[in-house]
């Protein structure tokens, strides 16, 4: 019996890695002289990230973040020993050798951090970044620490000295050019050393925040940096789901959990195959849509568990049939307004994609293997 | 170098599988004489399908239902030949033929479904359950296609009818009885089928919902069934996320993205290794907590993609330190908790519980084997 893995799922996810290069290959240009990193972290923001690194790799990509031990422990196994691979959230207390073990890179974010790989590091893996904190007041170290274990920090190899920006998807945000100040001042303390602040929005901030290497993410990933603007970046995920029964409406009638979608006229449902266990929020309830060759298809009442219900009245009947996809994602309706109607950010859209979906990856284009 | 996936973990989710089949013993003692499924779709409510069918399996349950055919096909390699698996969502077309190979139970819900398994079903594996539609209008026959299709599902194998209540969780609605009367109506049409229309709230109903067979599943997981009133079931999970780090920070210093929640007063701050990526909603931003050593800590501000910040100026001094670990599901603070701050419901939260955390599973007592 043949089986077919499209064929069997009640959702398809497709993840177009040459926008994901072509997204890499902008920001890249944008940012130069600085160098560009990819950041990985969340399995690639939710699309894989072995087969995304492995396509930045072949793009010229030679810096990676994760965010953890673990992710970073296996994009080692799937790049080989060339690249770099940092891991933002640094050792966790008993974890650091297992970064020598890997060749990782850890972030140190503060004294005990720098103090336990000062000791562990050994004499051909002692490459570390170090993060300060300039104002988001979540990880990194602040002032007083960085000069207290400034003498231990010229100590190691230190490949950049980091920090994040707390407000760059909004430029008029003052916050940025306060944390800017306070990132120069730590860097001039670190003479030689590269300097790194920004990500996928410092880096459109302009070229006084790109120093010597950027580290784009979202990005990479089609999300808007600059949200209100028009977004540069190409979309890299398309999202259908499959219907699985139509059903007529009378007015009056109520739809879903809790009754609550009543029909104001009557209508014509479609029932397709995805819902929140898939990672598509709940909060879409009410506010949702999917599109169904070119038409707008209402969400009506609550997504539920595995399914989700749209009023397919105004599609084409010839499109109307079981097993036909739904677009959730797509040249309609991308991330950012499923973010947006969810009240969340698209960076929650991507890492929310759920494991049912059938995953269809599209390679880039021979061309731009070449061009790397 | 010992590899430890504790130590690696940034955060920890236990699994009891001690209470979930607590759960289903209290379930079916309740719903007694009618027999009681297990609903583990949705990966077993994101806490693992394989070991908690095989728990349930070992304690006597011979029926599982999950959402979709690869959840019914992975499920079968499981558990072996012996259990009904039943799949909600029927076959999609073209997919038929392995509902027979994986020996699953269709739930078949529209015309075309009967159809199909009508003609694709084989004579020792012509099993399969009916769902007829009684008013949450998302998959089943509606009542006109349940006539038209009497004769093709009386020629077939069928171990259930079906319905779903679409308000069961608020026993008051309207709906609830007007349900019952249309399944009753529609079971009278089928002598000797076993009928089921309760899941995890239908079974607090009362036996006038339970008819021949029970289908819980949220309740197995801890989820209150009926949600305002005391919950009758064992707490299922637990998560803890580690601290990162701890800083000071001053009055009017600002914390997190978007500089989003600023200090009105000096204080404390511990950063854990869990973040929306984990599943842990970014709608908890300003309005989560989690527990430290029995002191609830406020999560400050918005939870970001790896990372959040809990003000810990109330813990005790002593548990102030990288690598302990902030209890964000337990005791204090359940499923059904987080899911109101979050603005979901406990169903979503479990869901969602991310792959980047280290599993514990706690194996149920061996004297619950026995009993079974």
């Amino acid at each position: 019996m043949p089986s077919d893995p499209a064929a069997r799922a009640g959702a398809i996810l497709e993840i177009d890695l040459g926008a994901i290069v072509a997204n890499w290959r902008l920001l890249a240009k944008k940012a130069a002289p600085a160098a560009c990193a990819a950041v990985v972290k969340a399995n690639g923001y939710g699309l894989g990230a072995a087969p995304v690194a492995r396509a930045l790799a072949a793009e010229g990509c030679r810096r990676f973040f994760v965010a953890t031990l673990d992710e970073g422990i296996a994009l080692r196994g799937e790049l080989g020993a060339e690249p770099e691979i940092a891991v933002f959230n640094g050792p966790l207390p008993g974890s650091a050798a297992e970064f020598v073990a890997a060749r990782l890179t850890p972030v140190l974010n503060d004294p005990d951090q720098i103090e336990t790989w000062e000791r562990v590091a050994t004499p051909d893996q002692r490459a570390a970044m170090i993060h300060i904190d300039t104002g988001l007041a979540r990880l990194g170290l602040s002032p007083a620490e960085f000069e207290t274990c400034l003498e231990t920090i010229r100590a190691l190899d230190i490949t950049a000295l980091i920090s994040h920006l707390a407000c760059a998807e909004d430029p008029a945000h003052p916050l940025n050019a306060l944390q800017r100040e306070r990132f120069i001042a730590a860097r001039r303390r670190l003479p030689g050393v590269k300097a790194s602040l920004a990500a996928s929005s410092g880096i459109c901030l302009g070229r006084r925040f790109r120093f010597d290497a950027v580290r784009p993410g979202a990005a990479l990933y089609g999300v808007n940096p600059l949200p209100g603007r028009p977004n540069p970046m190409r979309a890299a995920v398309r999202l259908g789901a499959k219907i699985l029964q139509l059903r007529k409406i009378d007015s009056g009638e109520s739809v879903g959990y809790g009754a609550a979608h009543i029909m104001d006229g009557p209508g014509l449902l479609a029932t397709a195959a995805i819902g929140y266990a898939d990672g598509w929020p709940r909060s879409l309830s009410h506010r949702g849509c999917g599109w169904l060759a070119g038409t707008r298809v209402p969400l009506l009442g609550r997504v539920s568990m595995d399914l989700a219900t749209f009023d397919v009245s105004a599609a084409a009947p010839a499109e109307l049939y079981p097993g036909n996809t739904i677009e959730l994602i797509g040249d309609h309706y991308g991330v950012d307004d499923a973010a947006a109607d969810a009240a969340t950010i698209g960076y929650e859209i991507l890492t929310a994609l759920g494991s049912r979906y059938h995953r269809v990856y599209h390679e880039p284009p021979t061309e731009s293997l070449l061009a790397g």
